[in-house]
């Protein structure tokens, strides 16, 4: 299994031709520092047999800093760097390699052109975290296998994940790639409720740095992509928003009004107990952007003929496919070559 | 300052040739499923203004897992993969673009012809955590801005390093890049104490994986490197342990006799509290290897010439010197043409 699944890795890897890169690395934006005090000083063997150090855990603590590793191609076809934000939960991972071995959508765009920017949130992946609730406020909250299950439209509803891969009940005709569910938890990550505002500032310390660009954004970075663009709308030449779970300021939708806005949903959401009411909030957001003279279009994929999609589009096993509407969309508004 | 960050940034991906690559991604490996029960559902709402969830956290939880991301040069010259693994509070970022944006190991070794296998350690960075004590026993251990200043080598001493970077004392000759330590330690992440077990498990996972390879390692990985290489001694064709914290088995030193051994020391270690001894424990289990017929060959490197070395030399400003003598220790072991 383990064999076969890097066999399809490397395959992948080999069955199109060289990519070449001007560069790649990573840095960290943003942040700030926080002081503890009045705690005892800890000894700590920090390896068996090892040397003891003491810790002082009083003193400045980092926090709110956020990683970002970039990719420059050779031949630059976007109009601009394109900055992925994933969803809730997660980290830059969801745009690598999928988890059953395929391409993912960090690979396709940058061999269509685009230097891509792919960043883990602020307290997740190599963003790092802090302690809690004294330097990161509030607590952690930790999925368990079964619960992206449901809440992505992978399975049909309670109770409809069992940890038997043979016997789990996936959606009819779904796309998600059903032996890489098992890995595919394994990118999960833990995050808090309570972060939202540093994510912002951090992405927006991001924006300063990088754009103008185009930023994609999945689910709970929904509400991130849409407030740092209001709060940089100069520096923001298109939002593609993949099943945004949060949005911006309605009150401001006007700063939006010369951006062009791509949201892009799933299917099986008529079907699902949150989802109607999360699209519904999606386009009617759409809507006050477009009231107050901007441009929004909304792709519900099963009406185009895109069929099957689970609320991580960017791992099915036609992401490739989702990623090309999208190229397309971008092509269409005068942003690739 | 943050434009003069970036703008070195770019300015050192544009002063080489392009980067081929035949492919890159990433995967997870390793981990196991943990039971949790007992608990109250609770009703989060992941994003303001959006639609709560229920979350049970009885069920099962993933841990254990580890990430690695690879890339694959167009043109390989080395003999197999070489796996890069950082050290405790670090990521697989200590190999990617320094704090102070020049380039980083990683890049070194994938333009001279490696295929890099870079990974985060168990429960840090990508790898992602789960709850503690319940699913990873024990409980972080998070660091100070200060903590590594002192213990690293950066600085000369207790009470050495001060908030305001004007102010700070770095050794005589450092080359640690001064303009750099306020971006390295947004790097530092937590780490347990208790959780080598689960780190070797996930680091002999991906050496099946990835393996026949090369394995370079530091400080807190000194354990892992040499016990992984322990545990799969046909499958490693040279370590190169980079300041080793942690040691293997001694008792069984005679597994590594057929693979090559290169250690790498910086400056500093005489004047240090506890580098002499961390050294003498790692070049006593070099003899170990001599002894039982194998092959160690020990740099420190001011005998050579190379002065100013700290800790984390990997990200010194003459990092990439100290990789080329690494090159050249490959080359002259015949595994990189």
């Amino acid at each position: 299994m383990v064999g076969a699944f890097f066999a399809a890795t490397l395959s992948s890897a080999f069955a199109e031709e060289a990519l070449s890169l001007r560069g790649m690395g990573s840095f960290h934006v943003g942040g700030k520092l926080v002081e503890i005090s009045g705690r005892p000083v800890k000894e700590v063997t920090f390896t068996p047999g090892g040397v003891p150090a003491k810790v002082d855990p009083n003193g400045t603590y980092q926090t709110g800093q956020m990683y970002v590793q970039y990719f420059l191609p050779q031949n630059e076809r976007g109009a601009a760097p394109l900055l992925l934000w994933h969803g809730g939960g997660m980290t830059g991972v969801n745009y690598e390699t999928t988890p059953d071995g395929r391409q993912g959508w960090l690979e396709f765009f940058l061999r269509k052109g685009w230097a891509v920017y792919n960043s883990d949130a602020v307290e997740r992946g190599r963003s790092g975290w802090a302690m809690y609730p004294d330097v990161i406020p509030g607590e952690p909250v930790f999925l368990t296998t079964a619960n992206p299950f449901e809440r992505f439209r992978i399975g049909d509803g309670a109770g409809s994940y069992n940890g038997d891969p043979a016997k789990r009940k996936y959606l009819t005709g779904s796309q998600f790639p059903a032996d890489g569910y098992d890995n595919f938890v394994k990118q999960i990550v833990p995050r808090w409720t309570s972060t939202d505002q540093m994510i912002i500032d951090a992405y927006i310390a991001e924006v300063d740095k990088v754009c103008p660009c185009v930023i994609a954004f999945h689910s709970q970075a929904g509400q991130f992509g849409f407030k740092v663009a209001q709060a940089r709308p100069d520096k923001v030449k298109a939002l593609i928003a993949v099943e945004p779970a949060g949005l911006g300021d309605p009150a401001k939708a006007d700063l939006l009004k010369n951006i062009p806005v791509l949201m892009v949903y799933g299917d099986y959401v008529e079907q699902d107990a949150r989802w109607p009411a999360i699209r519904k909030a999606g386009t009617d957001f759409g809507d006050k952007i477009r009231a107050a003279g901007g441009s929004v279009d909304v792709v519900n994929l099963p009406t185009v003929g895109i069929k099957g999609n689970s609320h991580m589009m960017m791992l099915d096993k036609n992401n490739l496919e989702v990623a090309q509407l999208i190229q397309d969309w971008l092509a269409k508004k005068g942003l690739s070559k």
